[in-house]
């Protein structure tokens, strides 16, 4: 056993998404008909018009110096965009030294994690959820921490508030929320921000709120998604632009840090300074010069709608009981009979593959990802149908 | 305080690159003539034609999919090419399953510690030192151990064995060096992957070489640079394409593991898992794609042999006092009068800014960079001369 005990023990508890990813594998080499994938979250959908224009015009460009080390904390003329698009977006006036231009969503709430907590420094985040977060706090020796998300999936401030301790030092959010498609409401998250604020009282450091954000922008039944930097003045935003511009293999993203926050200066210079020793060093020069340009582009959003309204109507329809999934682009159904596990073995016998709630420390759900073609959309739905009518006579376990 | 205390220590602790890089800003502000700033390692020479040409070609490219997710060591076509690339330049040979793609070297030197180190262990690396080092090493809770260097500045395999305890699992080296331009010999890596051997015997897990290698094709003296990989089995190389095809901003590199090292399918397992749970997730994908077609290009080495030449030339002339530079483009004099801050002082009034190697671990020297173009390293010389004048008579600390 060459390699570190720590990373042999994190590779011997299977990954669920990883696990299903190869079983799929493994059937399209095998033949015998389509497979209805929908465990990845990996858009099959094409950048905006733009993106590409920009991209092909910016990297034919010759100015000198355009592939150089810049500053770690990334161009300011990026930044500056970034700024003024975020401005829009919420009710908070950014500038662009509240941004640090970052390799994608994961490069920003580590380079976050890592600006606010020492080791033994707990995180709460909220179950179900994102399979990443529990490494992301441990590479920083911070300790996961999990609150249950109330029934609807919405935030629930008061599963929030009991985990609370005097080592908490960060609450971790992904709005829209991967695995489950909600949207939080504001007014929770207002309640969270109270919360948040009444505990910060009287401690060396506040208790800061990292909003993991890289659904922003997809959102199907409001003008744009509630804000975490409205709720709370403590708020670090970490997003990319791998969902909202299609492009997840480029790994370009930001830090965004509230004005509002406690020193915000000295959070940005301990972001730039963690960016860089963290191994970052710098976002992708290039895509930075790209994204600037096209801030307020997004995919096509009416092509994830579709597919939104469609699951959701059918899975209805059929009996699944789920929650309202008004943005990203996840479903979170309860699986029939109570056994997700059960339930996923019976789908991939109809060659579907879903993800197991059990994988985002929720047992008894299953995620949909819907960012595939419409056709394995349809081809699908029989299958769902054919497994809830074995299953829901079945006890339930919950 | 809002940050992280271990971090807010960190930055109380001045880096003296960053020192020197704010004082040339003010510098360059407030007029009054050149600035002659060797601090940076960022060079200020054009990729070759034929990245250029292939960037611009494969960013008009409009194949579906190419901006998506792909694996998380990346794709199978670069890291063939990359394979067939350090075949040729090793005696080993590779395939596609011996290589991770990168967020550049310093994502490739963080996944291989994560990869190898569990907390606590202990990581030898050289003085002096790359800065980052210390940082990288204590990321993931490892004890940063140093050894000195040979006077010469190659390795000392001695001074490497002194340091070994039963809690060291990797020695960490970079050659060629920065930052003093030193390759080392081949028969000092055999010398230590002979120590490394002889004290991983009957351990669970034998010591891992890391060779930090992203100057490995600057070398001005010689067919080829020196191989770790040849001197011992047990040897992971993170680089990057960040010197040899100047494009630092762009952050592409790989990380190589010996296919003769203890069990590399599951070095390699374990590297994919912490490429992607560090949050690096993949390697850019255009630059992948891109690198994959220019394994065989490098940036005009002429460019740094004429100045390195120029330079070593005219400071042994002058009376300076340093090792030889066969590579990479850094020189490491003796600062004259044995105080280098002093020293760098007494540049700093003639407008030249050097790094004092304090900042490496190793005072009473000092680091030119010189990726700079040649009116900046002409402008300086009469500097040089004045500052070893002045200094020469005064008693030596070391």
């Amino acid at each position: 056993m060459p390699i570190s005990k720590q990373v042999a023990r994190y590779l011997s508890k299977a990954s669920w998404i990883r696990k299903l990813f190869e079983e799929g594998q493994q059937m399209k080499r095998e033949g015998g008909g389509p497979v209805y994938d929908f465990s990845i979250g990996n858009p099959d959908l094409e950048p905006p018009a733009k993106f590409a224009e920009a991209l092909a015009t910016m990297a034919a460009e010759t100015t000198h110096g355009r592939h150089k080390y810049m500053a770690n904390v990334g161009y300011p003329e990026t930044r500056r965009a970034v700024a003024e698009s975020l401005s829009a977006d919420h009710d908070v006036t950014f500038t662009q030294d509240n941004i640090v231009m970052t390799v994608g969503a994961g490069g920003a709430i580590n380079t976050a994690l890592k600006t606010l907590i020492d080791p033994g420094d707990e995180v709460i985040a909220v179950a179900p959820y994102f399979v990443e977060y529990r490494f992301y706090v441990e590479n920083h020796a911070g300790n996961f921490v999990l609150a249950n998300a109330k029934s609807s999936f919405d935030l629930s401030p008061e599963a929030i508030e009991e985990k609370i301790t005097d080592k908490t030092q960060v609450v971790l959010i992904n709005n829209p929320n991967n695995p489950t498609g909600v949207v939080y409401a504001q007014k929770t998250l207002d309640k969270l921000g109270d919360i948040l604020r009444r505990h910060s009282k009287g401690r060396e450091r506040p208790i800061f709120l990292i909003d993991d954000a890289p659904y922003r922008k997809l959102v199907y039944d409001m003008d744009k998604c509630t804000s975490a930097f409205e709720a709370y003045e403590n708020t670090l935003m970490g997003t990319s632009h791998s969902k909202d511009l299609g492009i997840p293999g480029e790994r370009i993203g930001f830090l965004a840090i509230s004005p509002r926050c406690a020193d915000p200066a000295r959070v940005f210079e301990a972001a730039a300074f963690c960016n860089r020793t963290l191994g970052y060093v710098n976002a992708p020069a290039l895509m930075q010069r790209v994204v600037a340009t096209v801030q307020n582009e997004t995919i096509d959003l009416d092509w994830y709608r579709r597919k939104r309204d469609r699951l959701y109507g059918e899975l209805t329809r059929m009996g699944y009981s789920l929650p309202y999934p008004a943005g990203a682009f996840y479903i979170f159904p309860k699986a029939p009979g109570g056994d997700d596990i059960a339930f996923i073995e019976k789908l991939k016998e109809h060659r579907v593959l879903v993800v197991p709630g059990t994988g985002f420390g929720m047992p008894g759900y299953f995620r949909i990802s819907y960012c595939v073609n419409d056709d394995l959309i349809e081809g699908a739905l029989p299958a769902f149908e054919a497994a809830i009518k074995e299953f829901k006579n079945r006890a339930p376990s919950t």
